[in-house]
């Protein structure tokens, strides 16, 4: 640990379409920037390129809005097509007011417009989520484990609001190789009292700290976390959605 | 930016004392373990630590419980005393059930017990949060930019739950050298679409990022975060506690 994390941006993915391999584009943009991956690195790819990768993209003319859609939308100065995508893409509806849509996506995310968004991509279309987001993230840890011969984890992230604080942080939507959760139940805290509840969630850390050379508006795309102390993936591990039997805030 | 970022623990932290200098005992550290701070790193300090050497500190034999706390405590076996000291600290009771108390802090912090923890302290005894996280940060500031003749930022952080997802993440308390939020309103993404309401918060991600190399039961209560592009502190800038007015999740 005393080696500390470093946080490296990937540089120079070029743009990403549907149907591409993308764990062949990010192999040749790490090896391209002469990096390479060393054991239990993890790496942080961000949602937009999964999605387009994934053709997980919608034309917004080819989107009919249903009544509720058209009506809100109207309301307040949305776009209806946008909002019928956001809407089709959830389970629930968790917010509906003052211009806010705040919805639980089927994987059971709840975030703004349920993760639909038109940024970064082509005028008139908008991105979904991956549909495994996990999936995803396991096929371009097997791709790039093979690569470069090391054991690694690979973090899927997106940016989300929070409800009391301002501006979006990054946050994991899709993990593979790792414990997203670390689980600190049970054990000692350094003066020696129980530390009865804490779990933290990891995965989000590190997608945060990506983030951090990510930005939003330069182009990189993804990011090699090396140095994090995590656990390894369980069979039963804790997750990152809460259940909605604990949700106080439905 | 190409560089990336490093996440470099401060190691060698001495328990802290009520009246302790924490400027003095952080720049020992750090000489200590031989490291020194560069122009715009982030020192990120662990509120444990600001709380304990500002004596927020409660003996749990000196509270009386109101009915109120006992009455709750009760009901789900947690220490009347402590619920007691965490409604003590609160300006509004946003969930009180199921056993979880998320209470919004006079500072306007939304979190569980409002900051009142027991881990890491004595027996018998609960820390509070800071009274003025953001001085707290402003007074290490001045101390470590003086001592290393750099300009810094530094961040006061604490582990908050978040309503959706399971663990916590380290988030800023307080801030003071850089803004705690970047605007992206306005600029463009880097397919020339505009960004119109994109604001991140990056005093959080830094903190995340900086719980990495902290851990909760590893006794490094404050980490260097360096290489973050961030902006100056500004004199009407954003602040990362939503206005009540915004808040849809009262």
């Amino acid at each position: 640990m005393g080696d500390g994390i470093s946080i490296l941006p990937v540089e120079g993915v070029p743009e990403v379409k549907p149907g591409d391999d993308l764990s062949l584009t990010l192999i040749s943009a790490i090896r391209g920037g002469g990096r390479s991956l060393n054991p239990k690195d993890v790496l942080v790819v961000a949602q937009k390129i999964v999605s387009k990768a994934e053709g997980r993209l919608v034309r917004l003319d080819d989107v009919r809005p249903s009544l509720t859609a058209r009506r809100w939308a109207e309301a307040f100065g949305k776009d209806p097509r946008m909002v019928e995508v956001a809407l089709s893409e959830s389970k629930r509806v968790v917010r509906m007011e003052r211009g806010v849509l705040i919805l639980e996506t089927r994987h059971g995310f709840v975030c703004a417009n349920a993760g639909v968004d038109h940024s970064n991509v082509a005028e008139g279309v908008v991105s979904l989520l991956p549909e495994d987001p996990d999936g995803s993230a396991y096929t371009i840890r097997l791709a790039l484990e093979k690569e470069f011969s090391v054991s690694l984890a690979v973090i899927i992230s997106d940016t989300f609001g929070r409800p009391w604080r301002e501006g979006l942080v990054n946050v994991a939507i899709g993990v593979s190789g790792m414990a997203p959760v670390a689980d600190y139940r049970g054990s000692r805290d350094w003066m020696g009292a129980q530390l009865r509840v804490t779990t933290m969630a990891v995965a989000d850390e590190v997608a945060s700290s990506a983030e951090l050379v990510m930005g939003k508006d330069q182009g990189i795309p993804a990011a090699i976390v090396r140095g994090v102390d995590f656990a390894e993936e369980g069979s039963n591990q804790l997750k990152l959605t809460r259940p909605p039997e604990l949700d106080l805030f439905r």
